[in-house]
């Protein structure tokens, strides 16, 4: 009866054929961009601090540069003086006067914060004794010359664009791949096109979101997004969306078609241009997955069903380039899985409990913008009971 | 001995002001930008649903649309016929044939699916019954007519994209700010003018990593931010670039020279060109925060530490735009702060445990690019211990 799935297979296989391609595949796909473009880009390279952060010994108070040892012993009642000099290095018994920031000068080792001291024309009275580096930013304290400060991978926070301006980097290596998504189905209406929306309920379309929900994954995941609109269920229309895509792209996002329907052109059309390496895998939801290569670019068939199409999307695209955060915490009550087969369930955390959306299907796009993030349920596992600690990946 | 910050003001005290003051700043600060444009800014209204979603029952699965109650007793010994019709309706023993989104026929409550099916040519067998309403989707079953899809405040995500597309939302409300930055320093040199690190060293430089920093930041949270470089402490070099800034711009914000140095000189100048509200807070890090007016713009004066200025940045600004996602945790050892003054820590999450990273100073950048996020300790808390559930910000 009908065209079958080529063969389910578990998805830890599927993830590492895939995680594989990707690697191969990204080897080239460089772009050197100025820090700032970098923003939530992900990094093409490890990148190690080519300097000690802070450069230099550093004032970290207002105040006056000593020789610690010439401070012992000072107070309100007991004041020292020290000659106020202005040079880049103190003898015994001399200080100079900084602010936040400046370098320290040679052989001075702490600083006397302003508020303790009373300045007069050549000389300073300390009201505070302070112990070595008081008050003084070592060299190196922040960050040591080689340290890591951005890994391969990551995605390149406000933080990190500090960081590396601290010392000095300008520009970085970040993947640069140009993504074409392509939506199929008879009963989709490109957004733009909409008028009406009573219009559209009596023509019985629904509008494709898929393609807008996936320009933006693309371009969350650091990547180029390409929308190439709605195509109908006709295989030689299909045919020629995808070849116009994979030329001008670096790989292809396609939605629907790919279950074994009478309309389902999307793996044939692949098998036809290139060929199919995964066709179906073991998930829930999101088992009609299917994954090819035309010409070394490679192409990922995704359900019509925008959270199946979220969720392969999630699991073979957006975590070979950013990984979530993950927590472990217990589950707020059972949840059930079938043996063999791995179950991605949208969570929502609730003080430190673990909440299972209930799920009425692969279509009910609500369960998530209200999920805080997911669990996965592997294949050799039965299921989870409440109290179970269990990882969630956070959005 | 100097000049005094004005008053030092609790944090929940300045957190009102400022925060107030953003609430009616913001009142018509809108811009109106297509859906895609939308996404990762944040919404300046409630949107509810125009319509229900699904707007009609539709299969759920490739097959045939039926009465559910032709079909009970079926099996593979038992196979029921149904007659085969092409219609928008079905009488009772009527079937017709369905994709997974098709809208379903008239009268027909249920979708047996095509693997337990056999056509001929003008009827089907039915090898299995279905309950009613099985493989549909219903009416309203994601999304009911009037559900609020995204809250005024939130952040606008890919699935958010994905839900209003659905339902055919085209534009969307987003905050319209344009946040002038100026960092203030003699030590300072802003990261294109640097050509040698070894140069910057001798010379007792350091980059001005703060102004990309609130670059990068001011994006993230949604708003449009332009640097303005590094000024020297001047005071009228800084006066002329705040009163360029403030033109051009609906907020500054400026880094370095908030305490009460002999080189502080912005909140002069604040006092000058407009008002101070607020200088000095009771946090740490981050008491030399000031805010201001000048002629109904805000002005927010955060300090030159990388670490200071970003806690001020999340504290009074991130954090009225977008909320962080909060998780209770239990801490992994002690935390100590002091009675009268909030502590901003920043901490790691260690499978479900709370891990506060040493500070060893507010210029510790390498601390923020390390924390998965952080926990404040109020006021009127002299610190937490091990084990004690902590609500932790996640960045």
């Amino acid at each position: 009866m009908g065209k079958m799935l080529k063969r389910l297979i578990s998805y830890n296989k599927a993830r590492d054929i895939v995680f594989n391609e990707w690697d191969k595949f990204l080897m080239d796909k460089i772009k050197i961009v100025p820090l700032l473009d970098a923003l939530d880009k992900v990094s093409h390279e490890d990148i190690e601090s080519p300097v000690d952060l802070p450069m230099f010994d550093r004032a970290a108070m207002d105040g006056y540069a000593v020789r610690a040892e010439d401070t012992f012993g000072a107070s309100t009642t007991n004041p020292l003086i020290l000659n106020l000099v202005d040079s880049e290095d103190i003898d015994e018994g001399e200080c100079v006067k900084v602010f936040t920031g400046s370098k320290m000068p040679k052989n001075a080792n702490a600083v006397v914060m302003k508020e303790y001291c009373n300045e007069e024309d050549d000389f300073v009275e300390i009201y505070k004794g302070v112990h070595p580096y008081e008050n003084v930013s070592r060299t190196g304290e922040d960050v040591k010359r080689g340290d890591i400060l951005l890994k391969k991978g990551e995605i390149i926070s406000p933080y990190h664009i500090a960081i590396l301006s601290s010392v000095g980097i300008k520009e970085i290596k970040v993947y640069d791949v140009n993504v074409g998504i392509i939506a199929t189905g008879d009963e989709l209406v490109d957004l733009e096109e909409v008028n009406n929306m009573e219009e559209l309920k009596n023509k019985s379309k629904i509008i494709n979101s898929n393609s807008l929900m996936l320009y933006a994954l693309v371009k969350e995941a650091g990547l180029n997004p390409k929308i190439y609109g709605k195509i109908d269920d006709d295989k030689e229309k299909i045919k020629s969306a995808v070849k116009k895509a994979i030329t001008e792209n670096d790989i292809v996002i396609t939605t629907g078609g790919t279950s074994v329907g009478d309309r389902d052109y999307i793996v044939e059309v692949i098998n036809e241009l290139g060929n199919i390496i995964i066709h179906g895998v073991q998930i829930r939801p999101g088992k009609p997955f299917g994954f090819g290569k035309i010409n070394n670019k490679l192409i990922f068939m995704l359900s019509g069903y925008p959270v199946a199409s979220a969720v392969q999307f999630e699991l073979f695209i957006r975590s070979y380039f950013k990984k979530r955060k993950k927590i472990k915490l217990p589950l707020k009550r059972n949840i059930a899985s079938e043996l063999g087969r791995t179950d991605i369930v949208r969570v929502k955390i609730e003080d430190s409990e673990v909440e299972p959306l209930r799920i009425t299907g692969s279509g009910v796009i609500s369960s998530l913008t209200k999920a805080d993030g997911y669990i996965i349920i592997p294949e050799n596992v039965e299921g989870y009971e409440k109290g179970e600690y269990v990882e969630v990946y956070l959005f």
